[in-house]
């Protein structure tokens, strides 16, 4: 076992969120997570209530915390008065400024985590109260911006230590096993969140082609590109983008933004059937750098077992590199 | 002390190589490096011989390597054959297919190093005999790619386990201090590479001003741009772009580099003249990420000391995180 600041605080047995990764992270994915020790989130990403409502069903009595993306959270404030009403275990925001909703977060008592991508973000969230800091590098799957984990951790921990010591900080993109979590603990990290490894996971709502088509790309075959939300039509701030598997759909677009904007017609029904029938050439699996880690499907909590056992070995045996 | 495979068979008192910085690293600071007990290595980059030559002179006897652009190397090979003349400690190739070269490194019986970018590259350089391979992350400064270290280093890892056990693994980029240098082991490499960190060293060749302007910047303050190749006319290969700190350079032309090459004729004097004058709005410093956590200059055996004695406090303690 693995203790720190971040299972002190929330109780768990393991250091380890999981990523509210929008409409993959369902209620079976956060509640095998979190029956397993780490903490689950289930993604509530664009704040379709009934989506939500049906993944905490799924929950059901496990003690999991709902992810949303703040601008689309900025639209539809109802859905947090709403899923604070469902005492969930944390609430992680993600992407623009929390202060909009860090009063309702914090009178509410659950625990307020807000992932940020560059130092400048780390910053307001500290102003906003957050519990706990979420440090997304820029190997991350799905959205994200350009600041890479290595160097992102330490600073954001260097700036928490001077302003906020109370904060948590994890950090995230680029975990996928025990070295990982290990490496975050040495930067200064409380513990980690992961995504890429619990999507590829038996409880994550992920057609199971895109999951056998991933397991066998490596690191290099993934890229930051507007595509997947342009053929979604979903109008992201600036400065963010998602990383995806690289393949026909990319090859395609990623160059050409205003070609895919102005064939959107086409483009979206094609789009939208390869999701549906689980064509990895044409639709888009949101996955990390660390595909190049994963080889496999498992079960949620076999993945958490094994990823925190062999951060406990690496750290039990690393003062054998000192003499 | 820490121990690692890479101390042992380069006879090394620390597992830490400073990067072969075209033109900032001299022959002043590898040798400070290596005296120190890590690795130096003169930043051979364009191959100018001459300067080449002065470097070498300013090491004097201390036991240094030398680093080049393998493309660069590619148009002037007889540097490569004059460098190894002087029995360097190591030759460390970046950037470009290393295969044209491995064989005069090999049976010169130097320390083949070889930094690369994605795992395409790693197994290509396994395949041409390098003995250390060197998996750099997109947060390093000056030339790089894509990827970034937290997920590459694992995954090359991974791959050297299967096909090439023997060879040496080392990360690169976000590597500012100890608790990078702690983290990488626990990713799976023997020793790290540090840029950036060296940059900032009182045996650097960088003008004071540049320094100055850059201990102030933040993490947030840097961009991968082609901008500062093209002002200087290097002709770098697709895939690589440059990392520098963002300045009023870099605002005006990093998202207009057409502009930028119609305009060569008034902006290279400028540029120039600003770099011999140390003004940072209009001059580049080539510096990584990891700028967020260097507040100072300073010798080069301080940086080295501590960052070993902080890596080797972290780790000797990292087993009280487990239970």
């Amino acid at each position: 076992m693995i203790k720190t600041r971040l299972t002190e605080r929330l109780g768990l047995k393991h250091p380890v969120i999981q990523a509210p990764m929008a409409r993959a992270a369902g209620g079976k994915l956060a509640a095998a997570v979190s029956q397993a020790g780490g903490l689950g989130i289930i993604g509530g990403g664009y704040t379709d209530a009934e989506w939500i409502d049906a993944q905490f069903a799924e929950a059901g009595n496990s003690e999991v915390g709902c992810g949303f993306i703040t601008w689309a959270m900025a639209k539809t404030p109802e859905v947090l008065t709403r899923t604070l009403e469902r005492n969930p275990k944390a609430i992680f925001l993600s992407f623009a400024d929390p202060e909009p909703f860090s009063d309702e977060i914090k009178t509410a008592g659950t625990a307020f985590i807000c992932q940020i991508q560059k130092l400048e973000h780390a910053e307001r969230a500290v102003e906003c109260g957050a519990d706990i800091i979420v440090a997304q590098g820029t190997e991350a799957g799905g959205h994200g911006a350009q600041r890479a984990t290595m160097a992102l951790v330490p600073e954001i921990a260097d700036m928490i230590a001077q302003k906020s010591p109370d904060t948590l900080l994890c950090a995230a993109g680029g975990i996928g096993d025990g070295r990982g979590l290990a490496a975050s603990l040495m930067l200064g990290a409380d513990g980690v969140v992961v995504g890429s490894r619990f999507w590829a996971s038996n409880e994550a709502l992920v057609h199971e082609d895109i999951l056998a088509d991933a397991i066998n790309k490596t690191g290099d075959n993934t890229v930051r590109t507007h595509v997947v939300d342009i053929i979604r039509e979903l109008d992201w701030p600036r400065g963010y983008d998602c990383r995806v598997l690289t393949n026909a759909f990319t090859d395609r677009w990623h160059k050409d933004n205003q070609g895919l904007k102005g064939n959107l017609e086409t483009e979206i029904p094609k789009w939208l059937n390869a999701l549906e029938a689980g064509d990895a050439d044409n639709a888009s699996a949101i996955v990390g750098e660390i595909t190049g880690l994963i080889h496999n499907v498992r079960p949620a909590a076999d993945i958490l077992e094994d990823m925190v056992s062999e951060a406990e070995d690496l750290l039990r045996k690393s003062s054998a590199f000192t003499v």
